[in-house]
């Protein structure tokens, strides 16, 4: 299948991404040249690692009957010094939220969206290091 | 440097991404459960990676005082049909629109980006064959 996106040009470091779905900005940090006006590139990446690996684990949660009241995705990543800037380093943890948790149905979500269903994921091991955790908070 | 960023739930499949910059909405199409209220991730990463070799450009083009009318960044992208989905052939168009361009500066500021400074493009070419075309429109 084919994916097709476009980013115009708005003036400095501005630009309008526009996708079938919708239209987001993109703008560099007020350091490099930009206005601050919309969201860093790199970090984008780190969105839509989150994002894929969340939709899977709501999608799983759902068919396995092991529902919670919230739940988080949180990315950190160490990006590198020198030009190319990359991501080496990646650590993502799921926060669940609620109580008499199935953890065994919730880490089995977890474990297939990490190994067999997060596309994201797959891309992101290939230039970096990827570890995850699980928290659970009780409320 | 780290960075960081955190998906939080709003229900079915739709995330807020927030990062210091600004937030976003996230959502899968309404075929897998969806209600396209928001971007695609594996979408979102194509964003990343045209918003972040345009705003290589932007810039090299104003330091080279090879500026043009307009411009826009276009990616293609093939998504693999298995699980894990990933992009393993991309396709990256730089139109430049304006006339008496300064085709030399304009090229050395894309192989620039290509080669040196884009770092989602780094991050891509370790999954994905990456293919890049210049095309001018003269207006």
């Amino acid at each position: 299948m084919i994916n097709k996106i476009e980013v115009n040009w708005k003036g400095q470091m501005l630009f309008e991404s526009v996708a079938p779905e919708g239209s987001v900005m993109i703008d560099a940090d007020e350091k490099v040249g930009g206005q601050g006006k919309g969201l860093r590139p790199k970090a984008m990446m780190l969105t839509a690692l989150a994002g894929c690996t969340a939709m899977d684990v709501a999608s799983l949660l759902k068919k396995m009957r092991a529902e919670v009241d919230d739940f988080k995705v949180e990315v950190e990543a160490n990006l590198t010094d020198e030009h190319p800037k990359y991501y080496d380093k990646v650590k993502v943890t799921y926060h669940f939220f609620g109580s008499d948790f199935k953890k065994d149905k919730i880490e089995k979500s977890v474990n297939l969206s990490v190994e067999r269903y997060c596309g994201v994921m797959e891309m992101f091991r290939k230039f970096s290091e990827v570890t995850t955790e699980i928290k659970y908070i009780e409320q």
